[in-house]
């Protein structure tokens, strides 16, 4: 059998480890032959694919990034995008594909699959907000670098009144900030879900300062926004990708404490140092599980289904119910960081 | 209401943060007195107390070990500790106790619940085989303390022919052995779930050898054991406690392998190191939401129950369900291991 | 003998190894008595003291930041401030003082020597840039951090022809910037000590993104600034006590680079995270020996000295040579750092 | 020019930095071609040779171990092998060679130079011992992952009177449990610098414990021995390369400490995680430095001379000079250790 490998969307840790258990399954269970595809969906586009083997997965668990390339591009935006895939697919003769990505990817994977493609998804996103799976690929590794930031931001107390905010992914959930926020000890957390009252926030640093502490970190994530009626007003700020710029909500954040308080503020914006470096071992084992469960599904007959962690089980969910969701923090979990702030 | 509270059995990464946890929300949101046993049950048997509250779970968050102590000792295997248990409660007023431990602790929680006691189990464990819980705490860190350790011994390939051996931890239960192997990209993985066959063993690596590697790495958990009726013949061997004693199989299997393979053998066993040191991200929101769900269950009526994580909910469940059991290694997962070796 | 102890300036990681060793030395060798003053020289100005005895600095080697508190404040700037100071001291008692602190820490540790206070200092800066010592407490761990965040960001190669701009500290020497390039493997290092020339950096980047490369690394130091008479008009934008605004820098070269190469071009601060968190071994050492090394130079009648590493030996050298001049990175480094771009 | 390459001796991390320097350095600065040899010198004379260029070294600075493979093995110790070698060279047209290596390696890079061959040597040894340089190539790492131990280990103090014994490398210097115990703060530090006396350590012990203490650590270099006289009879375990078989001294000691003072003794033998992984920044901006040095060395008309960090200055030294030299811990850092103990 043929089978097609790709990993769309921005890149994160763990990937490598799930391209490996696709061939070292693939290949040396079943004799599949494995094509990847350079560069996501583009490079299915554009007709760049290489052959995969064992020769190709050596030592890549401990590699941070993908070793097929990724971009942000979206086959079914493009007049004639799908048109080329599928013509790509057949020239290679591709009997099925294993595509690996965030909700983007798995959108344009949907569409693919509604024009005849049998299509195993595996879900990966630093924001872990991809429906119906307990866990994406690459969210540990984020919360990891995330809440070892928050550490070294909490040993360098040195003046008085002074509030640090640490600005960390999260364009439509608020993963990241609300589990590094807890892990990192964070006195405020500022997700999505919960859009903010700045009145509110205010308050809690100034009662916090005059009672006892000089010291303050908000940990907001990028996508986070002031609740509807409250007194600060602010849109998220998009780029080309609608990805939400860098630094845009930490930076206004910083402007609004520091004029209502008076208290020195900064702001680190963590940024890319988030989705690279060596996955840590959760990212590495969820992503070879999902490797290996993608190639079985495969060769079992499955089609159109993403595989997914529910519990201690790895399981498959059918893609249309998947695309389209977000998965939200829950509640219990804005709880948790809400009580030990 | 005055709250108990105590850590049993060995160390493990994160319990700060289930303290921390119990005190900021047990004091903070609903008033109650934090009362610490120091060194687990030794502690209660010899009315060792000690008042909990905010300014001794400062900065804890990213602290291994525990601020209580521990100690290795159960009340209802010495003669009088049961009673002994009961008067320091009665003397404290002690309305309801947390106990966060593992298998050990939890027995002897299950016996004082017996005795009218109200109990909040919160289960720790760096082997993870706590029955009735997707994790425990220690785990995660124990898991990528070792991953670190196999990816250092994968680039110490120096010579030819050469077999390195991690002993991990893993009693009754493979599952550091199955997930850092996983994530280590070991070759061969043994876990007391799947007895192993030294034959099989040597005719893997001398293949192995023969065809193209020149390095090999078995992950060997304390408590795998040859299957019987095979080539080999070992008894775990055990300490004290019941514990296993460190290095035994590792320099076992290294004299076996050496012998029937010839290749240069090595045994690094990992001990202690895997309990120690500042906890990762997962272990401190795991004991977080713990510790927060533990004081949340005691104020709202709940008695003789262990938090638990399902999927990405904590749950409660009856104490007595969970006593007694093993969480081994799915088949599944030992699957995963197996294919991508 | 009756010994102060102060850390001035910004924190970095070590300096409690200094304490803890002072402390240790000093008690528990010659049977001194060690007074702490919080928050630097202002804790001396409004007597703010602390006794200071081993169970203080149990556990405190892993600890980043300063269990002493820190400001940057310098009473030789302040009217009336070195009166305080002598005033403070005289009312405690102290026979000698020990300041561990940069420049400023040690402009003032200076003025007050001349006031006739008998001073050992020692030097600590993740700048690196104090003269007449191999190493500063700090330096090493910051190189750490910004090494690490240039690994994590070279893995994250998604698009085409992109520039990621990583800005570290070092207002007027580029240590972090030349070694933490070198040991990342930057494509570019900016430093305060070689004024750059905008367009000779957009003619290697479009050279390089042309011939082969679709991503290149810049590390620019904040102090850095383009050279006189060449193409673009920068002066570094300093906050309130004379430290560089974070950011600035690299923003503008940021559009700087977008504008001439048309190249997606992020910037990634690193900020604060580069001066706290746990030290490394080496600068819980070079602490360690300072620390040991300040109060045998104080027990032995030493006056007026700063202790420096020079090769693998820990010296003295007078206080007055050191002040007021910058270790700049020296050629030859700068020319490491060209070499392998 | 073409110029010979080859890693020598037992792996570390940051040989290769080195190498990508000189490829790096020379190639794209002087146009020379450089020929790589497999496994050490045994690669020279098997005549396994391998050309190196830009693209072999990409995005190994993160990497451990050495892209050229080593070996211990050494040519002058074998019948014909300083022929195979020249004959070797002769065939390869290989004007100059760069030998990356620790003692046996240098002593073999000076016989081949004494037999008319041009050589540049670089040091590389975890012990740190290599004579005429202020560090070898690895010794920062294998610090680091020493003190990461022993901290992990200071967490786990679960139970009273616990004795924690932790081994470390270092055959004829004790740089690495001299340096690490400093760092991870232990309380006995045993060097081959200072043969010990087991009456003295047994009666520390005991009196800590009896003071106040629970727990100490003891960190042993592997070469570590008893003085002459005292009551402890040991002589240093040996294998076949004249390496000291691991645990040995460590578990020995443990026999002795717990027979003599009755407490619980453990002990962690790090091994071989000592020399794997990726490097420190440290290493990495070393080996960068040592190959552009060693590379600008040969261009310039050097010979037989070896790289050498001289406080914050690489050198170079005469091969003659250093060869058969051990550098050994002075006794200020020894003092050092004890004086914080």
């Amino acid at each position: 059998m043929r089978v097609g490998l790709l990993t769309g969307g921005g890149d994160v840790p763990g990937l490598n480890a799930a391209i490996r258990a696709v061939v070292k399954r693939g290949e040396g269970e079943f004799g599949h032959s494995i094509v990847g595809f350079r560069n996501g969906w583009r490079g299915v586009v554009d007709g760049l694919s290489v052959p995969l083997s064992r020769q190709h997965i050596r030592n890549v668990l401990p590699l941070g990034g993908t070793l097929l390339g990724t971009a942000r591009f979206h086959p079914h935006s493009k007049d004639g995008g799908l048109d080329a895939v599928l013509s790509t697919l057949e020239a290679e003769r591709i009997e099925a594909l294993i595509c690996i990505g965030g909700d983007g990817t798995l959108h344009a994977a949907q569409k693919v699959a509604e024009a005849g493609v049998r299509i195993v998804a595996i879900p990966k996103t630093i924001d872990n907000d991809v429906w119906g799976t307990d866990a994406s690929i690459g969210f540990d590794t984020a919360v990891t670098i995330a809440t070892e930031a928050i550490d070294r931001i909490h040993t360098t107390a040195e003046s008085h009144d002074r509030v640090m905010i640490v600005e960390v992914m999260g364009r439509d959930a608020g993963w990241i900030a609300t589990t590094s926020g807890i892990a990192g000890g964070a006195e405020i957390v500022l997700a999505p879900e919960a859009p903010f009252d700045i009145d509110r926030i205010v308050k809690f640093l100034k009662h916090r300062h005059r009672a006892h502490a000089s010291f303050s970190i908000v940990v907001v994530a990028e996508g986070a926004v002031p609740a509807p009626g409250t007194a600060m007003h602010y849109e998220t700020q998009r780029g080309q990708f609608g990805e939400v710029v860098a630094g845009a909500i930490g930076e206004r954040l910083k402007a609004e404490i520091e004029s209502r308080t008076g208290f020195d503020t900064r702001v680190t914006v963590l940024g890319h140092v988030q989705r690279g470096g060596t996955p840590t071992a959760q990212d590495r084992i969820l992503g070879s599980r999902f490797g290996v469960a993608a190639i079985d599904a495969i060769t079992s007959g499955q089609s159109n289904v993403m595989t997914a962690l529910r519990g201690e089980r790895v399981e498959l969910v059918p893609l249309e119910e998947v695309a389209g969701k977000v998965k939200r923090v829950p509640d219990d979990l804005l709880a948790v960081a809400r009580a030990l702030a």
